[in-house]
């Protein structure tokens, strides 16, 4: 999978893409990682991206040729799609990132900033997509956060696939609790079951943590799990 | 505010917080943020931090003794929370920034990695966040959201505070379109009531188009907004 950003602050992405698993991914070449600047391509004085808005209001809209240039300079993929980074975009989640990891072979991230960009650009996004009902100071975090999470699906990121069968929300419930050693910490002892070295009883008591919690914390979840069980 | 971030990736912070809006915040000093590495506080010969899951099962399990040493160094607050980055946790969203920026004076934030972090940390964690249904490589991403959204509300980060008021999600509704020069891109213009001059009419415009895109793209956000009005 290859990403492709867009965005103003090419120098955010270093540390966080350089560190962990995600520095090991692509080493791998699990996945690439391309950063693109709008600013390369305004060709006035000051390399302006953003002017006054139309109709008045406070701060700066991204005007519509530096981010149409950036995106027309990428090469072409065939099993590509182009995704605005906006508040106002479908959410993401797990399915999301089966689905883009499953149906594309890139992935051109769009990173807003200041007020907005210029609704034109719309133009040329396939999708908005949101990470979640708040608004942050940058477009840089959703584009990370699907980075990450598609990534660790890709084979070979994680070590074991086992790992990404045991996660939250792949089988519809939440993780059960994992404890290590030691095996008592300050008066808080691990579950007798789990040191039982009984298979059977193990897998039992934490299907039935999964089902507790899901319950408990999520109860929109379990009801989704019941009606699919 | 003060965040203090507990991480096992230190390095993951300094890029996204090094640039932009965060930067000058930061610079300005009305949020600081400082990072403690629970591997600090490990006194083997191979500052070991995770173990094997007891019961088995793939995957590394965090050791409780590094944090619960991580969290009880850190200097004391009287309006402060420890916020454990988790998928199983209350969903990050616009009104959690306002709860934890009003009650609180520092944020302790507790980064997961591997397949989990021992459940007895739970006795020092006032609450688990998440950033949606979907896992992550680590809990850095989730932590940045936090300090990015909670930051940008804080006054002197945002440049004018009407920036902030017209927030999508701040009157219950999602943004209008913004446009911006050149008044013709492609053929595409910017709608001539943008270029009237009649206050009245505009403002009158970007409430319809917040109320036709809510309805159309959140219409769960609608049916509460109607509610509420």
């Amino acid at each position: 999978m290859r990403f492709d950003i867009i965005t103003l602050f090419p120098e955010f992405f270093t540390s966080p893409l350089g560190c962990g698993l995600m520095a090991k991914a692509l080493a791998k070449q699990i996945a690439s990682v391309h950063v693109t600047n709008p600013r390369d391509f305004t060709f006035d004085r000051h390399h302006k991206v953003d002017d006054e808005s139309y109709g008045g209001g406070v701060g700066m809209v991204i005007k519509p040729e530096p981010i149409f240039a950036a995106v027309e300079s990428l090469p072409h993929f065939d099993r590509s799609q182009v995704l605005l980074m906006s508040p106002q975009g479908e959410k993401i989640d797990r399915a999301l990132f089966e689905e883009l990891q499953n149906n594309c072979d890139r992935l051109v991230l769009i990173c807003g900033h200041y007020e907005g960009i210029d609704e034109r650009v719309m133009n040329i996004v396939d999708r908005e997509i949101s990470l979640g009902d708040f608004v942050l100071t940058c477009g840089e975090i959703p584009a990370l956060t699907l980075i990450n999470g598609i990534t660790r699906l890709l084979p070979g990121t994680v070590g074991k696939v086992e790992s990404l069968k045991a996660d939250s929300f792949e089988d519809g419930l939440l993780d059960y609790p994992h404890y290590t050693r030691p095996p008592e910490f300050r008066g808080w002892r691990v579950p007798d079951v789990l040191m039982s070295g009984n298979h059977e009883k193990i897998a039992q008591w934490r299907h039935q943590q999964q089902l507790d919690r899901t319950q408990a914390k999520r109860p929109d979840l379990y009801t989704k799990w019941l009606e699919n069980t």
